[in-house]
Order: structure tokens, then sequence, then C-alpha cells
């Protein structure tokens, strides 16, 4: 039987999601938790791998087992087992045809920008602090630019996973900037994200904020598909992977 | 000349605000960071010590100085010397007469309950996750108890404080119940607060909530003034000094 966990995590202490021979990963955790509880070796599969240091609140994986499962029984177990920086909001039952990460349809993060003189100290962990004054107008512009389907490759790292895709073209259907106390969020929403890419987009946007980046030349950078010609990359903190999709089963 | 500082913390990791010999405090790390910037030994006096753990987003403290000051310089060169866990906010003249602790006229306290059968990884460090049902009707009517002018003798902890006020007697203004994400907020403002009192109301509230102290008690346990009578107290964590008020100079 396949079954979906809804996860979420402050990865602040965390080498990532992934599980890697030099930190403590998110997933490595979650099975061990699970393993424990099921009594089985079991693996997980995420809907994609978070850097370290990103945070989510709605990361989804699946495990198949053929244990008994009692839902709130097992999220009970697997919370009691697990740090208090991670914790299972969901279990529940998943046709054999769902994958966490080639089913998904869409994807939503947030990246919090503290904008303020004075850094927030409940904020220090959770968003990037900008002390440079931004254009926040022209950075909607440069923002909007980014929404649709294009070949994103100018703003997506090299992935060392294996098997990664080549191809940079995804649509992103929403990049909004919303105010929040001590500063905005940027929300973005699409089919699919390339590695590093939000943290890349938020960079570059800064970038065009600060005036370092002419708006302008946007398209000129879109058009390299070379990463290099972007702008720098945010840094993990801001980052929230808040939702993953799917289709209705 | 007198100054007066608005201070934001997160008590996580220090021993509390008073300087003390076997742990990092708040106020320790301010005096090294003034005395520092100052060239001279400098101290401060805070409106009221808060507990190791107990957060604040509007402490004040007073200091004296012959140095020229220019404020946000000092603020931003105080700020650098810092760690990102204690912020100074804001820094202006008082006058002579002014003092951080006998000039407050009021202050306002926050206190967290996280209300979920899975704990926020957000939250952890910042409120008190109650897992056991609480009657929420029932503990505002116990709430209104301690509106107004009362011996709080009962929910007192002895102080270790030279000269601590043996006088039990405080005018609570307001005690609020307020719904937010995941929980509640209970919002104290009165016009003084003696040693763990907030976190000793909180506590019994939650007995009372929890059934395990009933609220036709409650009046007997005011009339003891015994902290033995009284219910449990509330975890630090959940605590957060919100506001000092002083009278307009």
């Amino acid at each position: 039987m396949k079954y979906k966990l809804t996860i979420a995590y402050d990865g602040t202490s965390f080498g990532g999601w992934q599980v890697q021979s030099n930190a403590l990963s998110i997933q490595f955790l979650i099975e061990q938790a699970l393993s424990t509880v099921l009594r089985a070796p079991t693996v997980i599969t995420g809907s994609g791998r978070t850097d370290a240091g990103v945070h989510a609140l709605g990361q989804v994986a699946h495990f198949i087992t053929d244990a008994p499962i009692e839902f709130s029984r097992l999220r009970y177990a697997l919370n009691a087992l697990l740090p208090p920086t991670i914790r299972i909001l969901e279990i529940s039952s998943a046709p054999d045809s769902f994958h966490a990460r080639y089913s998904a349809i869409s994807k939503e993060y947030h990246y919090h920008l503290h904008l303020s003189s004075i850094l927030d100290p409940f904020k220090r962990l959770y968003s990037h602090p900008v002390y440079t004054p931004l254009n926040l107008d022209v950075m909607q512009q440069a923002a909007e630019l980014f929404i649709g389907t294009h070949d994103f490759t100018s703003f997506v790292n090299e992935s060392h996973t294996p098997n990664a895709s080549k191809d940079g073209v995804r649509t992103l259907t929403r990049l909004q900037f919303v105010t929040e106390e001590g500063g905005i969020r940027l929300e973005f929403e699409g089919n699919g994200f390339l590695y590093k890419m939000v943290r890349n987009i938020t960079g570059t946007l800064l970038d065009v904020g600060s005036g370092k980046i002419p708006l302008l030349e946007l398209a000129e950078i879109f058009a390299a598909k070379d990463r290099k010609k972007a702008g720098s990359c945010a840094p993990a903190l801001g980052l929230f992977l808040m939702k993953v999709s799917y289709p209705i089963f």
C-alpha cells in the first residue's frame, strides 16, 4: 500500500531534505522514524529536495509498506520520535499511481524579505534582511517578466541530482508581492521549480531593486541561458515550501 | 545625561535579563556593548527582570553617561556588537527623574498557548503547547476573577531580588483571550507584576480549563495568600514582555 505524508520543518539546523553523508537530513530522520515504527526498513520519496536552511510548511512525500496502518496513531508515533523541528502534519492513503515528485502539478513557495533597519530577533532565522534601499516598483515590474512560460536556465544552478532535467522551460503562474509585518514576502506558484530557481529569481529581483541590474537587461539575461548572467542567489533561510498540489485522486 | 533604551530579545538561549554568575544574561551583554561603544563602564537598569527563556518585544532600560550621543549611530553600533537575538529598537533622552523600573505606570505581557494536536515547528520556542482539552469558556470566566485590584500573593513566587515587595496587591486592568493561528494568547495589562505572576496566573487558568482546579475554588485560592494553593506555573517560553508604559515626559 502507498501512503502520502504532509510534512512541516524548520530547516535551520538540517543539511536539507535529501539524505547525504555529511549532514543530518530531514528525509533521513523521517525514514528512521518510519522504519522504527513499521519495524521494517522504509524509504520515502519527497516531492523534491529543499536545501540546507530552507523551511517547509507543506512538503509532501510518499512511502510504501505492507504494515497495517492506523493514521492518527502512526502520526503520533512518528512525531514522538522526530525532533520538534520536524512534524508530520498528515498521513493519507494514495493510489499506486501516486508519486510525490512526478504526480505534482504545482508548487507554492514563499520567500520572506525583512526590510527594516533593525532586524527582528524573531525573524532572524526565517527571513532575509535587506538593508540596502529597494525600489519596490521596479522590482514588481521585473517580477511581471518572470510570470508565464519561459526558459529559466539563467536562473537555475547545476544540480547534482542524477537525471536532473536539462530542460529549463517552466511555467510560473504567480509571483506576487505581499506586504507583511517588517517586510514583504514573494509568493511563487508554478508547475515546477528547478534547482535554486526561487532563490536565484529572488536574488535577481533584489539586484534589480537595488539598481545593480537594470530592468531592461532582464530580457538579455533570460536569452543568455547562462546562470552567470543573472543576479545573486538569495539565502536559504528566507525560503518556505508552502504547498505541493496534486490532481484529486 | 540619562537615556532610555527600548529592547527586543529572543530569550531562548539566555539565562534571563538579570546579570548572574552562571548564565549569559541580556543585561550583561547590553552593558558590555554600551561600555565598549561609550568607552566607559556603563550599567543599565531594566524595568524589571525577565526569567530565562522569557522573550521581549518592548523591554525598557535606562543608563547614565556623560559621553556625547548620536542616537541612530549608537543604536547601530550596539546592534553590531550584540547577538542577533538582542536588538536595541530605540534610544531616547530621558529626564533625570526617569527610572525604568520605578517610573513605569503599566506593563503589558502576552502569553501564547499553542492548542493543536501537532506542534508547529516554528512556534516550538515561542508558545506553550497544551495537548489536554481545555474548556475555554470556564477559563474566560476564571480570567474575569483576576481583573481588578487584588492581593495576588497566591500567584507570586518568592523572589530572590533584595528589597522585593512583600505587598501582593496589584491591579490587573486587562486579561484578554485573543485567538491566533494555532491557539490563543492571553494579553495581560496591569500596573505592576510580581515574580512569576503572569506565568502562575496562566498555569492556574490552564488548571481550571483542564478541570484540575474547580472555578469555585479560585476565591479560596486568592484568600489563602499562599503560592502552594494555586495552580502550576506555565513555562517561560510562551511569555513575551510587550510594552512598558511611562507618564509622558
